[in-house]
């Protein structure tokens, strides 16, 4: 990468301080429900001031989970923002303090019933950079055992199971357009499925 | 995919009304700098009440810009939310009423100084599935010259050209997480780079 870094005040290397923007104050200035809002007063790297909004974000963990049979198990879920029924994989925000495998293995039984033997981070993403400071650990779930689903009150979902060839298909053809979702199909092709 | 439609009251198929949130109310609950928030009243599928809080965003568009000697052309820049320089494709949000494809060129333009000749939609995702409209539009973007870049007051990045097989390795070792890039990495892959 032809990167062209710019020396520091005492000629040694700070490669992005043409670039970093530091915080200067700062204020909470939503809390709702769901979403908080902070607003950030940061110096730009030429010195002059701007604000930055964004949501504070506790981070979420996406659940790739694989049946003995190898096939699939996703969710198909209302998703009021977008206004459609959505094919995804189970998800869900870490409560506060919890470890991102511990919420995705609550979130596996509490959406979906099943319960798995075995756990593997694939990745950590980040779905908003320009808004939000929320990242996704991303594990695959194999062994999988029913157990009973515990949704929440007012979470309606339904569970469904497909081949990864359909799912690969459905996102190829644009039907699958949820970006964690996406990204974890592509997941499962760079190890070999198809 | 197994399925299980619901009939409707007339017997009839009404294959999601198990799923679907319909509006009852809401109202604009923030109007920030960047950031507009609604909180929606719905009626979920079993008649309860419920709210939806939500980011109400213009959508946006992000290019795939090649450059004639093959090389990638993507930017280096400071995402305050996540805190960290990032390697990502040039991006940018709609104008109100503009077309995504006028987005992507003028933010190409903008950004990087170059032009494209050629122009092809890849594919529109969905980044926040929970918690905000947003879609973004994926462009590839070939037969490049270069002009000059007029990056918005307060916008500092840099560009900087990679090789495919550079960038998705780095992808792969996880230092670039931006998911619009990982899936434009991943579009290139399926249209034979390597």
């Amino acid at each position: 990468m032809n990167d062209s870094p710019a020396p520091d005040a005492d000629g040694g290397p700070q490669p992005d301080g043409h670039l970093i923007e530091v915080r200067t104050g700062g204020e909470d200035v939503y809390r709702g429900r769901l979403l908080h809002i902070r607003c950030d007063r940061v110096r730009l790297p030429d010195g002059s001031e701007a604000t930055r909004e964004y949501i504070v974000h506790p981070g979420a963990a996406m659940i790739i989970p694989i049946l003995p049979d190898g096939r699939l198990l996703m969710e198909r879920q209302y998703r009021y923002p977008i206004g459609e029924v959505m094919l995804e994989f189970p998800a869900g925000k870490l409560d506060p303090g919890e470890p991102a495998l511990v919420t995705a293995q609550r979130e596996l039984l509490e959406e979906t019933g099943y319960r798995a033997e075995r756990w593997e981070w694939l990745a950590g993403v980040h779905p908003v950079i320009s808004y939000s400071t929320e990242r996704i650990e991303i594990y695959l779930a194999t062994g999988l055992t029913l157990e009973r689903a515990q949704l929440d009150a007012g979470e309606f979902l339904e569970t469904v199971t497909l081949d990864f060839a359909d799912a690969y298909a459905r996102m190829k053809a644009g039907t699958i357009t949820d970006v964690k979702t996406i990204i974890g199909l592509y997941q499962l092709r760079d190890r070999g499925w198809n």
